[in-house]
């Protein structure tokens, strides 16, 4: 079969069982992921030895050991796997809710939040997302399409089968969560182009992956985007606390899109401040880039260039730049940012709400770090990714992501005047 | 200038009033459409004249009569529209509010409803799109870029000049609504691909403008698609009520999307209904295109094929269909149908269940016509347009359609565990 009318028919089996994912009750759907876990530990030899396959066929293939780590699972990520599938059962509905008004006209209409439809998930080698993200849909009502990198495949087939087994044996359709085992590059992109069939597509993983997706995706899209993200130290800031607040935002997890990419200072504390920060730097190798106009602040710095404002550098590397004032501030990181997460310290109020009402951003920050742009942080329980798009959702996407609504209209036989 | 260039010149324009508009207070932009419809009234002359130099060229190249009349522009026309901005004066604030929880972390979390930003709508050649759109955008706090149909520009022109005046006396950035000027094929396409600058894309238009966007935008898009849209006659219906729906549906505006292009009918009562049915249609001129299970019910239907079952008529054209059952009919709309309105006649609670439930469409309507599929009819003052996707909007769209969240994080120092 071609690989687009592989993926097509895929599709259209997705598209089958839409109806009864749909209306499977929210009982029966946490019933899936509790016998899910179960069948997932009483299973774990298989997906073990699946696992063993790709690894040593990635080993092979001299794969990068950071991506064998991803790859590989083992007993205790297993039980890790099965304890959040647990969680997710515990968390309330996200569909089902209803809200209802009456017309003049005689009409009733219910708002009722309802599944997407068809959720196609386009990942990289990491097993433990074939889980998730079959779960996270099943929890809502959605059938998955799920495409991930092919040095896990038999792992994902493997955990597919486990699942596909117990959707079955709870009275739902097998087609509920669907794996595409055919992983040539042109299958992601006939995912990405068929039209009617997929309600939305989300690109988890890394940048070269979620620029591929957003450029040529023809159905619709949520984009889990980049972070280059600011810290503005504002001139009345609390100095410990801006300190503090750089240090966990810049080095406590550099590799991730909720960390700093670059720190803004207003030029009236710029000689009394920077010196400290640069201190801090300095002890946990962060390599500084700064701008002209306070380069000399810095012992070792290199002189940052326009591209390094617009760089994400998930390393242990900062820029920095000197601003006259909030507004400065404002203007440099709505033009070179991601529209992320964004923070400023300062201890003046007019200041803050400028800095709030005028940065475009998922997530603006007062005195507070941005590494806290997260479901789990934010409350959500269960996170689909950090939204950087604003249709549908934006910032950190709960169950309420995967979801849509439907308007269902009653009355006695109404006709439009 | 190249017109990519152009457009994109139009884009960083547009992003450098996002600011202050997104900023302006709900008194400030109620003004702006108070004063704006004066100031219509005030300028009329200058619009109709500039209105006539568009009329004549569209008559001099042959332009077909309904398309002159959308075109065309007379007081009343005018009167109509500085009322209709008056309406949505005083419509409810969409932006602002906000939802607010705190976290055992310290951190207090505010989920602030916001513009969205870079509005770009692209139209066809309908003077009062360019004031609706606009006026829509401004109650909002949304900056628009407005791209017409080129037979209506001069007119296009004369009002956008009007808006732009009378958010400069407010206040508030010329540059809050900005118009296309340069009417090339390629200026709608750079619209369409240029990332990083518009927000949200909304085509309103016929079927050929919605397709072209949404086969190309690389920006984010709302689809307000085409409505293939269903009557369902259950074997229980109430005939008398049956026939006044189809009737509603079918025949009071033939043209718009709610309306609808076929009627599925029961088995069991189609020998006692559908020449009822044939007889309402014969006297309102409706075209039947009818299967072969059924045509022996009309005496001068043509045969349906299958090409009928997925088209849009627009018109006095009725496709007819028996079904087994309320399944089969929900089988065929799911198959055939745009997921826009769709409605069942049933006096059985467990089949318009079955059928509300498991119908893929924006509204479903028990006993009620699908006319009802208007953001008037539902109460929400304005509408955008009616959305057939269902990210982000979906239905008829009210000013909330033009809006997203942003969170708003404050805490005294906390940074991240």
């Amino acid at each position: 079969m071609e690989i687009f009318d592989y993926i097509l028919s895929l599709e259209k089996r997705a598209a089958a069982a839409v109806s009864e994912m749909s209306c499977a009750s929210f009982a029966a759907r946490n019933a899936v992921l509790s016998r899910l876990a179960d069948a997932l530990r009483e299973g774990a030899a298989s997906v073990l030895a699946a696992n063993k396959v790709d690894l040593d066929a990635a080993a092979e293939n001299g794969v990068a050991p950071q991506m064998l780590d991803r790859l590989a699972l083992n007993d205790t990520r297993i039980e890790g796997m099965a304890a959040s599938l647990e969680a997710l059962a515990a968390l309330p509905d996200a569909i089902g809710a209803e809200k209802v008004w009456t017309r003049e006209s005689g009409i009733e209409i219910h708002e009722r939040r309802v599944p997407l439809g068809v959720v196609a998930i386009i990942f990289e080698a990491r097993p433990n997302v074939t889980l998730d993200a079959a779960a996270l849909c099943i929890k809502t009502g959605n059938v998955a399409i799920l495409r991930g990198g092919k040095e896990a495949l038999h792992t994902s087939m493997a955990i597919r089968d486990i699942i596909c087994d117990t959707l079955e044996s709870c009275g739902l359709p097998r087609d509920g969560v669907l794996l595409v085992e055919r992983t040539e590059r042109e299958g992601a992109n006939a995912l990405m182009t068929i039209r009617g069939y997929v309600d939305v597509l989300i690109p988890r993983g890394g940048k070269g992956l979620i620029r591929n997706v957003v450029e040529n995706a023809k159905v619709p899209v949520i984009e889990t985007g980049a972070g280059n993200c600011h810290v503005y130290v504002e001139k009345s800031a609390d100095f410990d606390m801006a300190r503090r607040i750089i240090l966990n935002a810049k080095v406590q997890r550099p590799s991730v899109c909720n960390a700093i990419e670059s720190l803004l200072c207003d030029r009236a504390i710029a000689k009394e401040f920077l010196p400290l920060f640069a201190e801090d730097m300095r002890e946990r190798g962060v390599e500084i880039r700064a701008d002209a106009n306070c380069i000399d602040c810095f012992k070792n710095a290199v002189l940052a260039t326009e591209e390094d404002h617009y760089t994400e550098y998930n390393d242990l590397i900062l820029s920095v730049k000197v601003v006259e004032n909030v507004d400065e501030a404002i203007d440099h990181i709505n033009t070179h940012g991601t529209r992320h997460s964004e923070a400023i310290v300062t201890r003046d109020d007019a200041a803050a709400s400028r800095f709030t009402d005028r940065v475009d951003a998922a997530a603006v920050y007062v005195n507070t770090s941005t590494r806290f742009t997260d479901g789990g942080e934010f409350g959500y329980g269960a996170e689909i990714g950090i939204s950087t798009q604003k249709l549908h959702a934006r910032g950190p996407m709960g169950l309420a992501a995967l979801t849509t609504v439907k308007y269902i209209v009653h009355s006695n036989g109404e006709v439009r005047k």
